[in-house]
Order: structure tokens, then C-alpha cells, then sequence
């Protein structure tokens, strides 16, 4: 296909390079700024336009992949386009936010935590979805050609795994700045946590979460608990999410795994 | 070595699978379950010992891979045995636990997250500790042939790396276990999120956490936060995290990042 890329941040970056892997074409990469759009544009083969006139009407497909905000007014700035497919691909952002742009338009929403800077390319998983069936179809299609994964979700299904997506990466991502703080503090090093933390995910691969897991709070083992508060009572961040956690493993453990 | 393995649990399996690899002999397996000592024993050419007496007092090492909570009572059971080089494997208890069973003893704490169930050994971080500089070197040595990294650290640095380690795995787990929980009631699949939670922790072999947070919390993107609130507003577990997590990622962000 041939795709205009709207953006030039992490989304519009990791779709334009897994799109062309996959043999699409990039004709354009608009972006307000200038500099933005030539980079990102030179590395795609593609032109940099900066402004919403000069956008080309004859690609196939267009991906809007601003930030939330800036959708509605991108799409207003557009006008009608009727030869185009429209997506967008915001995660909390309903399909009817691109509906004016077009007849035929979508969402191509990655769920997966993109880094324009980092080499090599993640494993995707995209939640698609089309305004009729024909349009989910192609969008599908497509898809199936840049993403790993491809799973058909409409609003609803897809703020839900917009939902869950925040819980395991932005709230996890937390947790692993709060460690390399404390790590940074006590003069410990955090890089050493690395398999761990991998082993971590990896392993649920094979086991669910909640059949993995251990530590001092789901034992209820207070002499631990208690070692570890000491450690860290004059660290307020870390000890509101060590009290927060405690007390919900602890809720959630089976109570015949508690020693006495 | 030739060494006695203390315990059938998941440390005792994982380091003695490690140790057979890397060319040691396992002389015995010591568990009060006949059971749990004949099936780890049959598994690593070992032999299985259920009573204290029978322990291989000419062995050269002795690991003492027990719950916390036991390693007190096991020691005292033991007596003194000066031919043996002592070690337990715990993360919170001091290297002193041990020091009444013989002149040489120390730790062997495995900075990792190890499952008996899963076959493929994971890379292992093992901090070391020893009561004099001839014990800590020559269990340094031990541990640099089982384990992709060794580190020295005396009691209060162990603690540290053990809180550390509680908040990235334990905690981080429990994260990902509310998560499915969400998915299940959701309807939706838990599974298509393993990829996202492979990158969140893959990218940090290359960028900080601090440096890597996103998210509608982190950008204050009062929309989207507000959606998330709709959907959970009947879920206190999540929406608890949610709090709590929004607002810490919130006060964690770079005001020059927060969209007006």
C-alpha cells in the first residue's frame, strides 16, 4: 500500500519502519515541524510535508499517529478526503473521532510500548478496527503484514486493553524508576535487577501470575516485612507503595499458604 | 565440590541443576518429606536423607535452601560440623544465622525469581557473603562457575538488593495478576499483553525507567484517565492501583511534560 504517515513520534516511527519492512511504500511523513518530518521522512523514503494542504489524496491508507489530543483538530485541518482510509491509532480514542475525515476509516492501535530510538524492532500486537466490514477487513489485512498479532476490537474492547496495557507497562515501569531510585540512593546497583526483572515476565510465559507469586508479603513473613520497613522509613516513595502492596498480596494470597 | 543440598524447594532445585552443570557432584538432598528428597535427589545423582544424623559430614559444601523461618532450627538440629563450608540462601537473614554450625559458613543469595517447574535455568545473580576473606573467596569462586554474575555483600547490602528485588518482582507481579483478573472479568486476553510486558522490561537494557515512562498519568491526559476511572469504578482492586499509581506517576513527572 501506499501509506502517508501522520506523526513523527514513537507510533509513527516503529508502523512507518515495520510497514516498509513489510513492502508498503511510504509516500509522505507530515509533521508540524519541519525537522521532525525530514528526519523521520529520510529514513522511510519517503517526502516531509509540513503542511495539511500538500498532503497527498492518492495513497491508499493514512495513519494519524499524533497524540490523542491533537487528533480532532488534525482531522478538521484535513477536510474530506474520500479516496483515502483513515485510521487512527489511539487506544482510548473511539473510531468516530477520524469519521469525518472519509468514508472508509479505522483504527490501527498498537498495543505495545514503542521507543523510536531503540534499534530493533518489538514484537507488535495490533487491535483493528474499521467502520464497516469491508474496511475492518482490509485494516486487517494489513496488519496482518506489519504486526505479530492482530486482534479485531471496537471501542469498548479496545480501552479495555488500552486499560490493561497501563497497568502492566506504565504502572510496572513505575515500579522499576521508584527501584532505580532507591537503588541510586542506597548505592546499590539497579542494572544488577536486569534478569530478574526479565525473568519476571518471561516466566509467564508458562505460569500465571498468580500462581507465581512469592516474596514476604504473600508468606505473611513479618520478621522480613519489618526488616525491609526499616530500610526505607525515611524513603516516603517507597514506602506508600511498599504498605499499598503488602497489604494487597497479603489480601490476595490463599490464607492456607500463611505461616503463622 | 561435593555438596549436601539442604531443602527440595525451588532454590535447592535450581541451584543444584546449576551446580551438576557446572561439574560438581550433589552428594545428598536433606528434606523431612521423603517424598520431596527422593524425587530432587533422583534428579541431580543424589542421594535422599531425611534425618540430620545422616548427613555427609565430608562433604564440602553444605547449602541450606529452607524457608526462612527454618534455617534457625535446622542449624541448631545440625550441631557443629568444622570440616563443612556452611551456607544459607536467604536474602533478609544475616550471615550469622549459620555461624553456629561451623568455623567457615556464608551466603549464597540468589537474586533471582527461581521456579522448580520451569526447565530452562534462568540467569542467575548470586550475592555472596563469607565470614572471613579465605570463605568468601573461595565461595565467590563456587558461585562464579554456577551463576552469570557474582556480587559480595555483606548483611545490610543483601537486605537492600532483597527490598529491591521485592519491588520488582513481587510487587511487579502482582501487578500483572490484578491485570489478568481485570482481562478475565473483561473478557478480553491476558496473553496478548505478554509481548508489551516483554518490551516494558526488554527496553531497559537500554533506557532508564524514568526515561521510558508514558501514559495518560505521566502526560496528565485528564481524558483518558477519566475513560480508565469509568471502567474500573465497580473494580476497588484496580481502582485502588489506579489511584495510588496515577497519582505517584503524576508526582513523578517532569512538569515541563504535562499537556495544559
Amino acid at each position: 500500500m501506499d501509506i502517508v504517515l501522520i506523526g513523527s513520534g514513537n507510533t509513527a516511527t516503529v508502523l512507518g519502519r515495520k510497514s516498509l519492512a513489510a513492502g508498503h511504500r511510504i509516500l509522505q511523513v507530515y509533521s508540524r515541524s519541519e525537522n521532525h518530518a525530514t528526519r523521520l521522512a529520510g529514513s522511510l523514503n519517503a517526502k516531509a510535508v509540513t503542511s495539511v494542504s500538500s498532503i497527498e489524496k492518492n495513497a491508499d491508507l493514512l495513519v494519524i499517529a499524533l497524540q490523542d489530543e491533537a487528533v480532532a483538530d488534525f482531522v478538521q485541518a484535513l477536510g474530506v478526503i474520500r479516496s483515502l482510509l483513515i485510521t487512527h491509532t489511539a487506544g482510548a480514542l473511539s473510531i468516530h473521532e477520524v469519521r469525518n475525515a472519509g468514508d472508509r476509516y479505522g483504527v490501527l492501535y498498537p498495543l505495545q510500548s514503542l521507543r523510536k530510538e531503540i534499534e530493533i524492532l518489538p514484537v507488535l500486537t495490533l487491535l483493528v478496527d474499521g467502520n464497516s466490514p469491508s474496511t475492518r477487513d482490509q485494516l486487517t489485512d494489513f496488519a496482518s503484514g506489519i504486526a505479530e498479532t492482530v486482534i479485531q476490537a471496537d471501542d469498548d474492547t479496545r480501552l479495555k486493553y488500552h486499560l490493561a496495557a497501563t497497568l502492566v507497562n506504565n504502572f510496572t515501569n513505575h515500579l522499576f524508576a521508584v527501584a532505580e531510585s532507591f537503588c541510586e540512593k542506597e548505592n546499590i546497583s539497579f542494572a544488577v535487577l536486569q534478569p530478574l526483572m526479565e525473568e519476571t515476565v518471561l516466566r509467564l510465559q508458562h505460569i500465571s501470575p498468580r500462581a507465581a507469586q512469592t516474596g514476604p508479603a504473600f508468606r505473611n513473613d513479618l520478621r522480613t516485612l519489618d526488616k525491609h520497613r526499616r530500610l526505607i522509613k525515611n524513603d516516603p516513595a517507597v514506602s506508600r507503595l511498599y504498605e499499598m502492596f503488602t497489604k494487597e498480596i497479603h489480601k490476595s494470597a490463599p490464607a492456607i499458604r500463611f505461616k503463622p
